[in-house]
């Protein structure tokens, strides 16, 4: 009703949007001008129109994107690419017409991650009501740093957050924390929060001024803690990697070993980041077992939860998360298992009020004392970024339509998947599991064995010869385009595949699918 | 073509859109179903109406954000906003019906950041290609690590960060950079390199292992450099505040000075951080002097050029970065000055490998190092995200259909409409500027001289009371919701107005309107 209201210059049009699918009869009352925001110079006509246009052309990629009969990947070496058409930015204008095609040739070429077959990354799918948000949100374009300029983002990022942390554990969802740009800077903000609540001293006078740090973390843990470490100035020897057992979960004596010793050196344990959900394996650490050791050594216990995270939304599941309501932190990426568009990452933080006093610089002309609402409403002071983006409110929209029980739904489906993958390959001719047993998370870790390896005895050449398999699998699976999924060594492993299911579009015979596409592509091998 | 192709399941269908301003007659080849994705069962045409239902609203949005009838902001208290509506996450879905009244409700009280009348932050105006552009990224959801996924994207960064160093005047476009998420994460990723370059010990060895280092910046500059201090381990001590002058440049003698000084005391200069741009003043500082500082005492030169990079588009007006050649690293956030919507900031870098030498953790389910393309275009290593959100394609879309000419003539209009504001009000009854002289970017900074001021002597009661006239003001126009503009204090200048200009839909008359506005709301001050 509102938008219809006025206008000083306002005059009923009748608009025909013509494109390929679509017709389109629209009866508008438009107000003012937008021909200078677009480069040919029709007004408001011209500039639906044109949006409709690139919205058609996005729908019909969202049906394509789930059409089991086209590919996952259209691909190109990156110089046939360059070739394959002039993408370089010049002095001149385009034509309407030609930023169409820019479009269309954007996405003929770009991987369709919402494609059922598509298992290569922890984020894969393409929720509807996720990209309905994403595209309100692009519209709304705004910032998240204060409430006058972003008063429901911030007050759905208030309400997510606590929601959140209730979830974890902690007494009716108090605490404190922020969506940020990804699971590595979330883990970075754990950091930098730990080391702030031991030696506030360390913003002003910076590391100079207090002891050698020291930080524990799994040796199939994120590599974003190493990462952390660099960028904060504690640097990556202070990292200490704990043994894991054979399903890539922290081994708690070593882990109570390595503090003893590093403190017999002299040096502060500060941080031990606990993984739920490890990147490769998808292992949960022991985290009553290590909430326990940190507890006895007063160190501050973070959880990176970003892959795991999401299986505390499931009641069947969220035991293998036990003990993650005694963290002091948590990093929660609900782009990964929850399937909310890229990107929305939350670090949760159990003390209210240390992130702001560990980040917050007063800048006046942002944060004004003498506005005239609650400035407990402008958060964007406890953040690392001064602008924003945006992040919460597609999880929220979605959690609007799912209810916490759609998110469960989705989220054991994709975990019964993983355990029928699991069980298909197990006894199957041409497959080794990487660790034995039942997954705990989605993702499944085996060798294809083609036929020529298959009875050969352990050796050099077989290793060798091995470690080559699931590249050139790989690389064919591009090349056809049909399914993609992941392949990486560890440790004295070589490389082997690991499959990992976060789209609930996938089916069992998607599944099926991939282990046949695997069988044709590999049995030359 | 390739989508109405094959279909194993496929059926013509025909769809009836129906919502309140469209009536669309579609004829569609569809697939598989997109049903489980939706909280409501009736597949691909429950889906795509619902899209389309969604893209409608938006629509409306943005026709009611360029109507220079309806108000910028509906201003509600935080209390008042959640107990307007519930807002509330709850165990059980809703209806795509209540999906799109959240979506409608969330829009109705959205700040318009695209009205003609919204000047409050340096981030202002939506551009109708770079919507589209953030729609189709949203759509293609993807994540800038590897080539492997992002394809196009990773090309598309890397043509755009070139032309981007072109313009800063690098020969050949040559360098290194990233799009990071915002200004302050650039500064900080600036200071980590500078860092690593004078001490690559510091990656795996820390602060510790590395002489006492100290940064400079003046004391008009971005909060971030003192922010990217703290969290970088150096301390917001070691950031020395340079004296600016009247006009908020740095002084280069006073730079060269605490430079000296700093070395006698045994600490290590390695970072010199000019703004070009400020976000108070807009001052531009004398980055040649700078230049010849950084060379003679052999210290990384970064401009932090996030507002005032644009100007770089600008044949009349680069003339004021004159020096940013000889930088070594370059903050340029193409959401601010380019109107490209938020997020798009750019770090560039003259060394190319620096970035990746000091970031890269080579974590091997990424970067496997057998893939069978190019690995040079697996970028993500060098950034501090391990997931990254893709920025570039509304800046690259943006580009394409406005060439860098339609950029220079939005640049050069805003700016013009800035001198317009100024000859308006230097010599108007009722206004003080806060620096004399013709604004050099479009920042205009004054204060309103109510009547009951006017004449009266400086004292501590004119101060006291011209303190809280800003405050008022803007508190009344967000209550009105018909214009907003910033306020602040800095160092012994109470409470004035920074006007900016970044939204090409603004014209005389909004400047106009403004002025009438203040006068309005503050003569009773």
């Amino acid at each position: 009703s509102g938008w219809r209201g006025g206008g000083r210059s306002s005059a009923l049009l009748l608009i025909c949007f013509n494109s390929r699918y679509f017709c389109t009869f629209l009866t508008l009352e438009v107000a003012s001008p937008l021909v200078n925001l677009l480069p040919t110079c029709n007004g408001e006509i011209t500039t639906m129109s044109f949006l409709q246009d690139v919205v058609d052309i996005l729908l019909q990629y969202v049906v394509k994107s789930f059409d089991r009969s086209t590919k996952v990947i259209d691909f190109h070496y990156p110089n046939e690419l360059l070739q394959e058409y002039n993408w370089e930015l010049a002095d001149q204008p385009q034509t309407l017409e030609e930023i169409l095609l820019n479009c269309r040739t954007t996405l003929k070429y770009a991987i369709k991650t919402g494609h059922p077959r598509y298992f290569n990354q922890l984020s894969t799918g393409l929720d509807m009501v996720g990209l309905a948000a994403d595209w309100l949100t692009s519209a709304a374009n705004t910032n998240m740093f204060t409430y006058e300029i972003a008063p429901v983002f911030v007050l759905l990022e208030y309400v997510t957050l606590r929601k959140m942390r209730e979830m974890v554990g902690w007494p009716g969802g108090c605490g404190d924390g922020i969506f940020s740009p990804g699971g590595a800077i979330s883990n970075m903000y754990a950091m930098l929060i730990a080391r702030f609540k031991m030696f506030p001293e360390v913003k002003e006078k910076g590391m100079a001024a207090i002891p050698r740090l020291v930080a524990f973390t799994s040796e199939h843990s994120h590599f974003s803690v190493k990462k952390g470490a660099a960028a904060l100035g504690i640097g990556t020897d202070s990292v200490i990697l704990i043994r894991c057992d054979e399903r890539g979960k922290m081994i708690p004596s070593d882990l109570e070993r390595r503090i003893v010793e590093a403190k017999q050196k002299g040096f502060v344990p500060f941080l031990v980041s606990a993984t739920a959900g490890t990147t490769v394996y998808g292992a949960f650490d022991p985290l009553i077992a290590i909430a326990d050791i940190c507890k006895k050594y007063k160190i501050w216990m973070h959880v990176d939860g970003a892959w795991g995270g999401g299986l505390l939304m499931s009641r069947k599941h969220k035991w293998k998360l036990n003990g993650i309501e005694r963290a002091n932190s948590v990093t929660w990426n609900p782009h990964k298992m929850m399937g909310v568009p890229l990107q929305c990452s939350a670090l949760l933080v159990r003390e209210e009020g240390l992130m702001q006093s560990c980040n917050q610089m007063h800048a006046s002309y942002l944060f004004q004392q003498d506005k005239h609402y609650d400035l407990s409403y402008d958060t964007g002071d406890k953040a690392l970024q001064c602008g924003r983006h945006v992040d919460v409110f597609k999880l929220w929209l979605m959690w609007r339509a799912k209810g916490t029980t759609g998110f469960e739904a989705q989220i054991d489906k994709c975990l019964e998947l993983a355990e029928y993958l699991y069980n298909k390959i197990k006894n199957r001719e041409g497959y080794e599991m990487v660790f034995d047993g039942k997954p705990q998370h989605t993702n499944v870790c085996f060798w294809y064995i083609p036929p020529s390896l298959r009875g050969m005895e352990n050796s050099e050449e077989r290793t060798s010869r091995l470690m080559k398999v699931a590249p050139v699998i790989k690389a064919r699976m591009m090349e056809y385009g049909t399914t993609m999924v992941s392949y990486q060594p560890l440790g004295d492993k070589v490389n082997f595949f690991r499959m990992v299911i976060s789209n609930p579009a996938a089916t069992h015979q998607d599944i099926d699918f991939l282990i046949d596409e695997i069988e044709r592509l590999g049995q030359d091998l």
